[in-house]
């Protein structure tokens, strides 16, 4: 299935390193700074609803998140909330930029054996400087020809990437825990690609049952179940 | 000079089309909302210092600049500016995300020559889904092999994109408008670099005439004379 593989692109956020949980944590102290003026379900979801809104302009990543918490703040609270409060939401965007790397159980030792068969690079979503930093944090940048920050993930994003590589369609596997940013495009466009799920998803990534029906493509509990595949 | 050329960059920002004036013409309007709190003058300085000083944790480009403000604002009110100031700040900041792509003179007819004898890029600081945006609506996209946007132009980088572009240094030609970012870098590793002025800089861009003594690369007047040089 995978014998014409060249080039591994891993999917970073929750693939090689812990993300989503401190995006959760972030949202959990925005709430509490903004409870006297919602209840926290509404909080959660009007937040939710101006990032998505926000993302063709702001895309993905940390940066984003932070305008985005900004203009939530002075909607819910009608303009009430405190000039203080509002600097505790930048602080908290700042410590979410500073977080320590958290890699993920196998992956080092799966990026070990792999980049000796195969060229690897890192496709990511996500704010360009956070992501490199983290890589570089993280100590795996010696296993990886390069990384490419990528501002979406579907279809014509790979077709990119491909062309941008040299390669066929079909020498590209990609390895990450979305399947709709890192799995299902990918099948789409003739490559191939292994879903190794994190146990949260952001809402915004999740897809229904329907849309991975007759795909065909391996769905790992570990990233260590790669190397049985390779 | 440039004989062993395969690949030349272009820089983007004020070397492809119009930027810095529209940072510019946004701090005019930041400190016009700032006003009734500090003069004209000192809101420039500490504007300026809190970008510098968030360089480092946002990168380059409008969402860091537009949380840079926001925190500048807070410090020079003395946590006393408006919630409603506020919001413009950040209306402000989404007017520049949405900002048409101004082209300057004479660009398209250097790309469309070009690209029939080299490989084209762009290679540029910058928010990454802003300049890929700005690539598009440029129009230009089909004389680019891909968009290379760095989180930062030193030496390493370059290293980092020669590596990525599996090229010599010798084969690179980069061609941009800032002095320390677009040519100096490039011609410490053995690269070439051709400087095209842009009418106004950036102060974290500028260089004294001592750094540029006795290096070896062509300043043009306008990116049309690249054409009588390759």
């Amino acid at each position: 299935m995978y014998k014409n593989c060249k080039v591994i692109a891993f999917d970073a956020d929750d693939t090689l390193w812990v993300n989503e949980t401190y995006f959760r944590d972030a949202e959990k102290e925005f709430s509490k700074i903004l409870s006297k003026y919602e209840t926290i379900n509404k909080i959660d979801q009007e937040l939710f609803k101006i990032e998505i809104k926000n993302l063709e302009l702001y895309g993905y990543g940390i940066k984003g998140f932070m305008l985005s918490m900004i203009e939530c703040a002075l909607k819910l609270s009608n303009y009430k909330i405190s000039q203080y409060e509002l600097d505790k939401i930048l602080i908290l965007g700042k410590k979410m930029l500073n977080k320590p790397v958290e890699l993920l159980d196998g992956v080092e030792e799966v990026l070990e054996k792999l980049h000796k068969k195969y060229k690897l690079i890192v496709a990511t979503k996500g704010d360009l400087l956070d992501q490199e930093r983290k890589l570089e944090k993280s100590g795996l940048l010696k296993y990886f020809h390069h990384i490419e920050v990528m501002s979406e993930k579907k279809e014509e994003d790979y077709k990119k990437l491909i062309k941008h590589l040299d390669i066929n369609p079909n020498q590209l596997l990609m390895i990450g825990n979305s399947l709709k940013s890192d799995v299902l495009p990918l099948l789409k466009i003739g490559a191939s690609a292994i879903h190794v799920p994190f146990h949260i998803t952001w809402s915004y990534e999740k897809v229904s049952a329907n849309e991975t029906k007759n795909s065909d493509f391996h769905s790992l509990n570990h990233i260590k179940d790669v190397l049985k595949l390779l």
